[in-house]
């Protein structure tokens, strides 16, 4: 595998309203999306642009998460009331590759690839075979 | 504030080399930079780069953190043995800037601006004022 670009960090919170005012309000942030539920995944999620290197728009985004009720990111939630940092996601070109790589380096792919929130296929990778950290990958969505 | 570039995510590990091993190895990262101690803040690290979204090599680094014994980091890891995503930094371009706006939001910035390992100016802010997240802010490096 050759290291992608992080395209997002998740982070949770137990209100999607107040994220978006703090990443507003005591961030700055200038470019905030408008949330959308991803039943399927039992969340509601909003992405936040950051500025890149160039001045441009194009850097790692936020993606804010508030957990739907019953899902696996409310049991995380209910571990971690004040929210927080949840997941990496880094780009892969092709997403059906990056898993037959990972799991033959014996690392714990968690389910089969589904559609992710940019509208490409994601999957997850068990924090304890990645360093800790909750290690989502994602196609990279074509025109990038 | 205006939203600064996300300049790193610092995740703290046991052990630099199998950190190190893991970012080489397994994520396929092309440039490693070599590790070094930072005494006085009781950590040792390392950053590793990541692609931007324009193919070059700009994107937000990873700060790779083996804490050193007794220093603030080495409590975080008793806590985390298996180490993982310890803080997100942003870069401001005026330090004292920031931190004053900070305070004036009733953030509880932790402590003086001091150095930090890109040669700026940096300061933490408390989670639990920032939605969960340790948050450092960083004076952005001249020439960028």
């Amino acid at each position: 595998m050759k290291l992608g670009r992080l395209n997002h960090v998740g982070v949770v919170t137990a209100s999607m309203d107040d994220c978006i005012a703090f990443w507003r309000d005591t961030m700055g942030a200038e470019v905030i999306h408008a949330p959308f539920d991803m039943s399927e995944q039992g969340v509601r999620i909003a992405f936040v642009d950051t500025p890149d290197a160039d001045g441009g728009n194009s850097g790692t985004q936020m993606e804010l998460i508030e957990p739907l009720p019953g899902g696996a990111i409310a049991a995380w939630l209910e571990k971690n009331p004040g929210g927080g940092q949840h997941h990496l996601c880094f780009e892969v070109p092709d997403i059906h590759a990056a898993k037959a790589e990972l799991e033959a380096m014996g690392k714990r792919v968690l389910g089969e690839p589904r559609m992710g929130a940019h509208g490409t296929l994601i999957f997850f990778v068990h924090p304890r075979d990645m360093q800790g950290i909750l290690t989502e990958f994602m196609e990279t969505p074509k025109g990038h």
